[in-house]
């Protein structure tokens, strides 16, 4: 397997964007990226297209061809892969990106990430969340995917004495966070009051601790190594890339404080990687709800079990603090356009790692990590990144 | 790349599968493929799932998670990876995995595909099989996945004289296949007068022109090569996998009585397995339609442009024929459990180079090529396999 850089990146704005049908966002996306790249089009070898539900947002399955085709890459009928694992389905996409071109089947690879899901109702957008978790064994019974996060809150804070306000500050270091980023979908600071005060979702979960349902798209170029000087100056490396799955539901977990899938897609990845979480300076995770994100840089080895939330409190996740968590604002407050969100992850990443993250720039970042998660965990993937 | 050898199929039976949910049929059609290849399960790497429409069948994503799960392979936290592209998502399924296993990355990955269609009504699964196509520009002005097949076929009788006796042969040839396998969905023959005298379902196509609505299920277990003996006496080889795109609307097409993804696809599979169409006995091709098995045996090169309609009529592509095309019934007779089929077609021809097939096998048969188209042509993958 040799070594994959990233040359290129882009995104659109998150939110709602009424104006902007799914493929004109793929699109945006795409191309921000392939010019990002320096590439006139041509060397494209393939694409791969992280997608959670357009089949049920806008009636349209075959989005792979169909952002190949709009993307005007059909002139050199290259191969355009559509995959999926609800949340995780960006970084999956960036996973098999990378695989193709490591491999050294394929040289250069555009990824990319798009959901529209502002054009079906706040029901049926949340209807649509569920079929992430187990429909047949989970929701059928009432279940939501915010109640099935609700139960994970309530767990945690009862085996470690995780407090509502430690898992509230999560949303305000987000919103910090988000308020320097133009395109995340807010861009406004909420106080630890506004969060604990919001009307509830599944308690102990309220409005401010979900992240809400978005457009946008996000799209990175991939290049064999030993040509990514080609075409940048500042190649940024997949130190490595790792995926794991677990149960679908649940309820056949041992622990459901932890997300055994993360755990051992970390692993193999700092495996990979040959180094340790505490090499580590920036990371975007998976912050679906407030408690997503202390279970993640739990998981992740950044702080010992039971001590995220108050690792949160105290801003050594901050950007600033010990290691920046999430300093894109995070699904949380830039926004979590299901499909896109893996990538946008990593288009954050290289921002931070070329020095390109203007108000949110996290000083001297040279190692980063993304983290995104499928359901309430049964998948999870692990990308690491480096300056070269 | 190193050689990949299938070490073990499996497949459900096809139809109307009223007493098995859709993870009963992943999981039938997993576990038989898993103890084919005389495997305890701990040696499995990874697993990609091919499936085009769960999110709307039976409202359920991340289904990669839910096989892998369900088939117990959870234990190990392995990959589990969806894969979607309308009906060539099997097809692709088997692609990713082939490219995991060639790349040196994986040793043994299971590659499944399934599909329950049953669960929604007629209507429903039409409109759902319309999103395999351009919802924006083709279906929401009326367009049906059939009317757009019936004007291929309208066009190519136009072009090439092909008649719509020689059409309604694909079926009545396919039926006949069927009614050898014990697992197709009709395994009844049928007449030429009752394919020309059935309901019209988009002129000149009627019902028996159409491949059914199924529930179904099949999987394969792909091995290195150089491992493969330790599993089985009989591996088969993978000579070729290959694919490409085109554009998703069947209007910005220059020609629309000829896929260039299937053409493309071909040679590009033609090129890495170092043959010519001549040397194929048997292929699996995309029949959705009757007339998508003439451009099929065209645009791979079996019969040339114009004479697919001739050579069926006159028993060429019959076991027994020239090649014989779709011994397994096809998706016309065995049935199109569309996430399945890809994978379908080639345990069909692994039982045909094993010289499993029983009443339908082709005596001799040593090469097989299984075709597996996305939409109208948007996304075309071709293997090509051998016996060792």
């Amino acid at each position: 397997m040799r070594e994959v850089a990233i040359i290129g990146i882009g995104d659109t704005k998150f939110g709602e964007l009424w104006d902007l049908s799914f493929r004109e966002i793929g699109i945006q996306a795409g191309l921000a990226a392939v010019y990002d790249a320096n590439l006139s089009g041509d060397e494209i070898d393939a694409i791969y297209v992280g997608n959670m539900s357009a089949g049920r947002y806008i009636e349209q399955e075959h989005v792979g061809a169909l952002i190949a085709d709009y993307a005007g890459m059909t002139s050199n009928h290259i191969p355009a892969t559509r995959v999926e694992a609800a949340g995780a389905s960006g970084g999956l996409a960036l996973r098999q990106g990378y695989l193709a071109v490591a491999s050294g089947l394929h040289d250069i690879v555009v990824v990319g990430g798009a959901e529209k899901m502002t054009d079906v109702g706040d029901l049926k957008a949340i209807d649509i969340q569920s079929s992430a978790a187990d429909q047949q064994w989970e929701c059928a019974f009432g279940a939501t995917f915010a109640s099935l996060h609700a139960m994970i809150a309530r767990r945690h804070m009862h085996e470690y004495g995780t407090t509502r306000e430690q898992i509230a500050h999560v949303a305000v270091k987000n919103h910090k966070h988000g308020s320097l980023n133009p395109k995340a979908q807010f861009q406004k600071e909420i106080s630890l009051d506004t969060v604990l005060r919001a009307p509830p979702v599944a308690e102990p979960l309220g409005v401010f601790d979900c992240a809400p349902i978005s457009d946008g798209g996000a799209a990175v170029v991939l290049c064999a190594m030993e040509k990514a000087r080609k075409y940048t100056d500042t190649p940024i490396r997949i130190m490595a890339s790792a995926q794991a799955s677990d149960t679908l539901a649940l309820h056949h977990r041992s622990d459901i404080c932890s997300f055994e899938a993360t755990r051992v897609a970390a692993e193999r990845a700092f495996k990979q990687a040959g180094i340790e979480p505490k090499d580590v300076d920036i990371a975007e995770v998976h912050d679906n709800y407030t408690i997503s994100e202390i279970l993640a840089i739990e998981d992740l080895g950044f702080f010992k079990k039971g001590e995220g939330g108050k690792a949160t409190i105290e801003g050594e996740t901050a950007i600033g603090g010990k290691i920046a968590i999430n300093s894109s604002g995070g699904l949380k407050a830039r926004g979590d356009p299901i499909g896109a969100t893996g990538v946008a992850q990593v288009v954050e990443i290289v921002a931070q790692l070329r020095g390109e993250a203007e108000r949110r720039q996290v000083s001297g970042a040279e190692i980063g990590l993304a983290h995104n998660v499928g359901g309430t965990g049964a998948t999870a993937i692990v990308h690491i990144l480096g300056v070269v």
